[in-house]
Order: C-alpha cells, then structure tokens, then sequence
C-alpha cells in the first residue's frame, strides 16, 4: 500500500501508539508503505519531535542489525496533576460513602476514559523499571490491572480470592485481611507466572495492606521479585503496615456522620 | 504551542484514537495548536483517508455550530481474520484442557496485545448500535468487557456471583449454573447501571448459557435493553441454549483421551 508521507505518518504513530514498549524494526513500514527506509526515518523523527512536544512519549532508535524505534509513552506531571485533581473532586463526593465507611470506587474504574488515564500515570512512575507482568487481586484491581499492563504492553496476572476449576493447579499462600483481621487464603495458577519474573503489584484501595503482603508473599512462592507497589487510593486514617507503595489519590478522612471523604492528590506526586 | 502540519497530524490523530465515539470541536485542536479552524479541516482530512487507508477507523464530520468530528474504530475482514486464525491455533493447544474437560484460557484473556485486538474485532460487530455500557461477569469476563468498553468508549459493568460490602445496594437474580445446573444467585450493585440502559453483554465463554441468560433478567430488573451478546469462545458441543450471541472462536470437540481441542473461526465472521 503506497501512502502520501502525511498519511504515512498518521498510520505509523498509531502503529506505534498501539504497540509501546516494542522494538519495532523500521523495515516493516518500509515493506508495508512501500517507501524508502530513509524516508521512513525522516517520518519517525517527525512523529518523534511531535510525541516529545505533545506529552504523548518518546521514541528511541536502536541502532545496529536488528536495530529499530522503541515507543515509550508518558505524561506530562501538569496533565497527571489536572487527572488526579479532577478524581480528587469525583471521589469526595458524599454520596460515595458506603455503610461500614467504605467508599464506592467502581463507577471510577470502570469508565475507560478514566483508566487509561490513570494506566498512563501509575505506567510512567516505573516506565525506568524492567517489569514482566502486573499482578493485581480479583475483582476490583482487574480493570486497573489491566490499564496499567495496556500500556506498559505487559501480561497482568490476576490473584483470586476463590479457587476456580477453571484455572488449573495453583499456589496458595495465607494472608491477614485488613478489614477484619481475619487469615484468609488467596490462590495464583502455576501457570500465569513465569518464575523470575519482575512484577509490578497494583490495586485499587490500599487499607491496612494485608491482600498487597500477601501478594508479595505469592511473588515469593513463584520466584519473582517486586518492582513495586501502586494503588488507585489510599487510606492514610487506617494504615497499620510499613509497605513502600505508590498512590494516586489519599484519602485523609472518612467522616461517616457528617457524610465526608476528604481526598488529596497522592505519594505519586511527591519529590 | 504552535506545532508544524506534520506535528499537528500526529498529536491530533492520537487525541482521535484516544476518544472514539465522541464529538470533538475543531476549535479544540485550533486553540491549543494556534491554527486557523480552515487548517485544521485540512489535517482532519488527511487523517480521514490515512485512518481509511489504513483500515483503522472512519472519521465523520457532523457540521453546524455545535458540529465537529466523531472517530469510529474499525478493523478490516481481513486483519480479524488473521487474529482470530492465530487464535484459533494457541487455543487449541493440547496444554490447556484441565482436568474435567474445561480450557485454560487465563493467559489469552491477560495480554493486552491480544485483548486490544479482541475487543478490536467485538466492538466493530457492533458498531452500528447505540450501545450506552457493556455488562460481563466477574472474574474472567472483565478483561475482555474492559477492551471492548475501550474501543466503544463506553463504561462497563460488573456483575459478581458473591456479595461484596463495597458496591452498596444490590439488586440479585437467580440464574442456573450451565456446568452444575444448580440455582445460583447473581449480584449486580444498583449504582452501577442507569434505567434504559442499551447494553451489550461480553462474557470470555459460552457452555450451558446460564451465566448469560442470567445477566439478561438482570437487564430487566435495571429497565435496560438487551443490544446483543458477544464471547470469546463458544462451545457448540454443549450447546443447549437458544440464545443468539456472536462468538469469536468456536470450539467444536474437546477430546480429553487424546487430550486434543478442535477450534474454528466463530459465527462473528459468517456472512
């Protein structure tokens, strides 16, 4: 298919918006648009200077033999402050307090907008990282799993709190469920984790970190080690637990008789 | 920021690709890229024949002064083909039947790569509809309603077969489980979907049709409407539904002496 190099462009950044985090051999676009490779990388160092001055990544050559371009998407710290400014506002709204002074969440991750916003700044605090999977728990870490894992171009492997038939033998491990103190089971299947892998935990509320250690413990029984540590929000008014973590939002008070949350932008943002 | 044409190709496409489905004033792109509205139109143009060109989506113009312009993801027969074919084959490895006849598929419905271009081909089959959320099941239909909400730009919901403190107010039904053909009950929180609702149902695989058809009197208690049903897989062995559903694969014979799964492309490609 031979494209104008104003249409070329257009199908290359979306090739490569489509797939980040992937060496990607400038011949391929060659062969497909029928151009020159030449002319291929004067349109790559085109959507280069327009990804770096849009906020939208960076792209790296790799040069040699089996050499070509490395997508890495990022965000700007002014468009992540406005994102998290604007669910600072969402989440406070009184009517999320729930009985028991739980907080209703699950509009906010389940809107597509939202979570690939939120995939792109918890994605960007360890785009430095080498991460293999991201490791979530079912059901509500999912959705957030999944945005974050989008975007790094990453497997995510989902811990149950059940055991399905249909996941094949798993590993179990025991672990403190913060809210009631009580010792509860989770399960991974053997095979959703490749031993040594380097995996990036993350999850939607962080309380008194019980289902994050035994998450972190599951890493040790598959081999793999933790890069780290992200959530949605955290509760600063119940934290009982030393975990490093990074947070996007920090809910500082739940006032379940005056119907309030107050929330302030989160650990992510400091330095 | 004032960007050269070529720039403003780039950054302007990305925003199209990141917000399908929804009306975008070119006086957005005008202002922020310090461009006369005429220019823009150009761009715009451009883009329309690379996105066509390249199979990636249409761009229609809605004119007047609350006008502008509104991107539809698409994907061509042939692409979808092709992922699906190679779908087929990683499906019917021999490694993934378990114990009792059932199919590992955790680690297809956990890549974002394949899920993308899954809910990629879903969305497309149904892009002609009004379609207001997509609805699953929890855990393994999430990932896939996530993708295909994505590309639909629409939220998705969650039903849960356990009662969870977090999601307020539910509303149940019962529902016969296809593989035990027990009564079961299903849970959806009230918040979660607005009355008239046109939704879509996502689920990774079709057996019995319990699950879904359970999810359908649950639209009915939610006074939404019913759009269409897509899945991942179905299993045409154990078919004992009349459901009318699309299917991206189909399994056609689990042999678990010989340990061997027979797949085909599903009924989303007849026609």
């Amino acid at each position: 298919m031979k494209l104008r190099r104003s249409e070329r462009m257009v199908v290359i950044s979306n090739y490569l918006l489509n797939n980040p985090y992937q060496l990607i051999s400038l011949n391929v676009f060659a062969e497909k648009y029928e151009a020159a490779k030449s002319s291929i990388s004067e349109d790559v160092a085109i959507i280069k200077k327009a990804f770096n001055d849009g906020d939208i990544g960076c792209i790296e050559t790799v040069t040699g033999a089996n050499g070509g371009v490395v997508f890495t998407p990022a965000i700007s710290t002014d468009e992540a402050r406005e994102i998290a400014k604007e669910l600072c506002q969402k989440l406070s709204e009184n009517d999320r307090i729930l009985p028991g002074g739980y907080i209703y969440l699950s509009d906010l991750l389940s809107t597509p907008a939202i979570l690939k916003n939120v995939g792109r700044i918890i994605a960007n605090a360890f785009k430095d990282k080498k991460i293999d999977a991201v490791m979530t728990v079912a059901t509500k870490g999912v959705p957030l799993a999944n945005a974050v894992a989008n975007i790094l171009n990453v497997p995510f492997v989902i811990v149950r709190r059940d055991l399905k038939i249909t996941e094949g033998s798993t590993v179990s491990v025991n672990y403190a469920s913060g809210s009631s103190d009580r010792i509860e089971k989770m399960f991974l299947s053997k095979r959703s984790l490749k031993p040594n892998s380097q995996v990036l935990i993350v999850d939607d509320f962080l309380k008194g970190g019980g289902t994050i250690s035994g998450m972190i413990s599951l890493l040790k029984e598959f081999d793999s080690k933790l890069v780290g540590v992200a959530v949605f929000a955290d509760n600063i008014q119940e934290r009982r637990h030393h975990l490093s973590y990074k947070s996007l939002l920090t809910v500082t008070n739940i006032d379940v008789r005056t119907n309030k949350i107050e929330v302030q932008l989160g650990n992510i943002f400091d330095s």
